[in-house]
This record gives structure tokens, C-alpha cells and sequence, in this order.
């Protein structure tokens, strides 16, 4: 079966239709229509095989992720995600593999009216670059250069989930039967923060997703803010799954600096501190203040319970 | 070295910067502006080692190479290319090989006035994913969809000599110095038609480049369009290198069906078809017109000195 038999079968046709495609899949480009007085704002990852994720993962789980991660930068930037292109590498042709990744990706594309309209399907090894176009009132994007001295430091919801099931599975560590599904649903099917993004418009003045880890992508606020931060670490929301972990420096290590959690890390002035709580818990997302931005030369300073405490080694190497 | 530190080296701060760039490379997207009145045309293609081009390209064919493809699918849609985001894998960190993979992709950048907004550098066997973006006035694209009875079929230069190249190589075919080396030229440099693309608006009623070989890809316009089309092969124009091919049926079959020419294809009326010709020329480009729409249920009838000839078998599988 030829490349374009292939996009044409699983993906023409089907998904939502949104009324600023003027032309999806089937010619050499997509056409669509940006609304005057908004930016358009792109961003691009690649998830490879043995890098980003093992390669038993399920199919639809697969599809789900790799949409999931980009709609999480278009959130971070408080953009409406709109459009995605896909650039599909598979070592075969394997119509049911095919057919579940494609539903896990059309399932979370319909939930957040995002229209794939384009891709590419070549033979190789697996890996899958999605390019997600969103859009966001001219001049209202979040960005990573605002944090200003004296802003509190939030996060969307709790952290180390995804670093719970990775290491659960490759250290083979005795977990509740429980506490392992949920960690591995939250890493398998992410929920990117989108809603949470748009209503940080306007009140947050930096954000961030936390793909990275939090301290890593925190250092990314505070470098291009010019700002450094104090984080108390006690303070980093966790679930009861990671909290049933005894050993508090994994716990610890999991929950600030493993990434893949794909909440959002973002700054606000004090003035604006409780607005943004009440507007965010109407859309069920309820933040967590865990520092504070402060004046000290860039660094960033970890307390547990108000005692200095080194930062752990920033950035694993997931699934080598 | 971590990926976003790679990405920084190689690729923040270089290139052009456009106007229309609010923010390029360095946050979660990068926001751009979209002129009222345009669309905005999307397009992705993948390259994969062994499936596109041979372990042994030059780092510098390639980074033009992967650009290239994706500017010729924007000059099919007569859009003009703008931004570009990279989806970069790599088997190891080589800085050397980043250079001049970046050097290539920036030079082409710069000659058809596009910025690299943002990408994302992992680890994994050798696959470049770009998805281009361009704009193009509303309702002014070019699509694979107008042609019409009576339309004439052009193309914008000869085609064949990347078939030639990967050929002579794979079969050890003798040829002459200069002839492998112009052959060589167009497969690892191609040049997307952008400026004939643009110039093609509001006068052709369909286009589309050559990737898939020509009548792979006219196929596609008849589909389309629902009509027919008779095509001289006499009448393809092929260059001097693929003229030194003393075997008229290898000859014909690259020149037909091959692919990776990224010529455009396209189709006027018979009205248009003298003013047509010369806007081109002005552009430098010499249409050549090749044969005829008809309607006759959608059958392509090829020609050779006015005689029916088979129809060569249609893509071919080029680095297996």
C-alpha cells in the first residue's frame, strides 16, 4: 500500500471538521484561516520509540500522547489549539496498530476540536512529529519571560506521576495495584492543561509546561525572566500515589524533577492571586502556590519544611 | 549535551528574522502573524535514511533537501513560504554533521526569505520531519481540483535526473563526469518552484509538484478534478544528463514515472495559456506543455510520436 492510500484510509474522513479549514488532507497543503487581531502560535515534538516511550506502549495510548505533549505547549502559551500536521514513521503497515493509534489521536483532536489536516506517512523506525498550530488574541500570549520579583509560583495539579510508572516498571518496585494504574494512565494519557492556559491570559505574567521536570523548566522561567525563586518543596502537590512511596528522597526526586506531567508551572503578581485561584477553579483545576519569585542573582533556592535542601540531579535519562 | 541547549546552539539567533515573527525559537511556540486577507497553507513531509535518501549524503544536501521538499509542496499551492518548524532526530551528537546540516537548511532558508521558528532535537535513528508554513491571499491557492476539459498540461522543467542519479549509483551505470554530476546536483539540491508557484495564481486552474513521478502525480490532478488527459512522452522535456541514457524505455520511465523532481505540474486554460507562458519567462522558467485534459472517464492516455504506449509502472521503490 502506497503512503497516500494509507493517510487517505485512516485519517480522511474522519475527525472533526472545523469551519476555518478551507482544505484539509488530499492536496499539497492545508489552507485555513486565522481570525484577524490573533497570532498564530506553533510548536513541534517528536516522540521516538526507547526515548520517549517503551515499546510495548499501546497503540492508542501512543496517539493520545504524542497530540497530548504539543496541545500542552499551545496551552502554556494560552493558544486555542486549532490545527495539527502529522509526520508518522512505521516500520510496517499494521492496519489494527494503525487503526487504534489513529482513534487514540482523532478521541483527543475531537475533545479539544483540534482538525488534523495534514501528515506525511513514511516507512522507518516508529517515530511520530506532530506540528500543533493554535491561536491566541494578539498580544495575550503567555511566554517565559515575565516572572517579575515578588510573583507567587503555581502549579496546575500534582507532579511525579509519570516518573512513578516509568521506574515503577524498570526497577520493579512493589506498588498497590491501584496506585500503579492511575500513575500509568496519567502518563499514558496526559491531559494537557488547555482550558487552564486561556484563563491564565491576561493574569499570569509567565507559564510554562512541565515536560522537563519542574525545577528544570522552572530554570527556564527564572534564566529568561531574569529572576530567581525560592520553592518549597513540601509545598509541590503530589498524588496519593506517589505519596504511598516510603522513601522520601524518591519521592522527592519523582515529583520535581522527572517531567513528563504536562501541568502547567506559571507566575502571578500578588495582586492578581486570588482572582486567578477562583478562575480556575471553575474550570476544576485547582493551583498550588508552592514559592515565590525573589530577587537573588537568578538562583533557585529549594526549602523543605523552611530547611535549604540540595537540588536533586536535574533531568533523567527516562528509557535508556 | 540536552536537547534544548542543542537546539539553541545550532539554530537560535541564525537565519533571517522576519517581521512577522513576534516570537521565534526559545519558548513553548513561537507566535507569528498571519496577514488579513490570507490563508495560511500547511504542509509536512518526513525523510527517513534509506527510504529517501542514502546513508551517505552530504550533512549540507540534506538540511536543503528536507526544507526543499516542503517549499515545493507551499509553490504547488502558489502560497509564499514563511516559518518553518524542524522535528530533528538524530543517532548521536556530531557537531560537525550539525553544522553543516544546519548550514544547508539555513542557506535555503535565507534564498527563499523563510525562519526556522522552532523544533525539537531527540535521540533516534536518522528522520527529519519539517512542517512549512506559507500564506497565500484567500481563495487564490492552487489546488489539485480545477482542471478542466480542454486545459492544457504543463510542467516547469525536465524531469528524470534524480531518478538518473539514485540509478547510476544503485546499478553502476556508466555515464559521463558531467552528466552524473548535473544529476547529482538536482537530486541532492533541488529547487522548489516557489516564484513560478506564486506567478501561477489566479492563472492555472490546478497544480501540484512532482514527488511521486509525473504521472503518479497527474493522476492525482485527474482524480481530482474528474477528468481525463492525453500526455505526450515525446514531449516531456528532459535534460542533456538524461539525454546521454542511450535505452529509450529507462529514459522514458524516469522521466515518467521516477518522482523527486519537484517540477511543478500544472494546468491552463487555452485562454490563458500564451499569458501564462510569458509570466513564466519572465521568472526565468520555460513551460513545457505536455498534453491535453480530455474527457474520457478519467483515463490518462500516454503517447509516444503519436502512437498509444503502455503506461510505465508508476512509483518505484527508490533506496531499497
Amino acid at each position: 500500500m502506497k503512503e497516500f492510500e494509507l493517510i487517505n484510509r485512516y485519517f480522511t474522513g474522519r475527525g472533526i471538521a472545523r469551519r476555518d479549514v478551507d482544505l484539509g488532507i488530499g492536496d499539497d497543503c492545508a489552507l485555513v484561516r486565522v481570525p484577524e487581531s490573533c497570532q498564530l502560535a506553533v510548536t513541534t515534538d517528536t516522540l521516538v520509540e526507547g526515548v520517549h516511550f517503551f515499546a510495548d506502549i499501546s497503540p492508542r495510548a501512543l496517539g493520545h500522547r504524542a497530540l497530548a505533549v504539543n496541545l500542552s505547549d499551545l496551552a502554556a502559551m494560552g493558544a486555542e489549539p486549532a490545527w495539527v500536521s502529522l509526520g508518522l514513521t512505521l516500520p510496517s503497515i499494521d492496519a489494527q496498530w494503525l487503526e487504534e493509534f489513529t482513534d487514540g489521536m482523532h478521541e483527543i483532536a475531537e475533545y479539544y476540536n483540534v482538525q488534523i489536516v495534514g501528515g506525511d506517512t513514511t516507512q522507518g523506525p516508529l517515530t511520530i512529529t506532530v506540528c500543533a498550530k493554535g491561536i491566541v488574541p494578539q498580544g495575550k500570549a503567555l511566554t517565559r519571560s515575565g516572572a517579575k520579583n515578588g510573583d507567587w509560583i503555581y502549579v496546575t495539579g500534582p507532579l511525579g506521576d509519570s516518573g512513578l510508572a516509568i521506574e515503577a516498571r524498570k526497577q520493579n518496585w512493589s506498588i498497590a495495584e491501584e496506585h500503579l494504574e492511575n500513575a500509568n494512565k496519567r502518563f499514558h494519557f496526559p491531559s494537557p492543561r488547555v482550558a487552564a492556559g486561556q484563563v491564565l491570559r491576561g493574569i499570569a505574567t509567565s507559564a510554562i509546561d512541565i515536560s522537563d521536570g519542574l525545577l528544570a523548566d522552572l530554570s527556564h522561567i527564572l534564566k529568561q525572566s531574569g529572576v530567581g525563586a525560592v520553592i518549597h518543596a513540601d509545598k509541590v502537590p503530589t498524588s496519593a500515589a506517589l505519596n504511598s512511596l516510603k522513601n522520601d528522597d524518591i519521592r522527592l526526586q519523582l515529583a520535581l524533577a522527572y517531567g513528563d506531567d504536562y501541568e502547567l508551572l506559571f507566575t502571578v503578581s500578588d495582586d492578581n492571586k486570588s482572582i486567578l485561584e477562583a478562575k480556575l477553579q471553575q474550570y476544576g483545576v485547582e493551583p498550588v502556590c508552592i514559592g515565590q519569585v525573589v530577587n537573588n542573582d537568578g538562583k533557585l533556592e529549594l526549602l523543605y519544611h523552611n530547611q535549604t535542601m540540595p537540588l536533586p540531579n536535574i533531568g533523567f535519562e527516562h528509557f535508556s
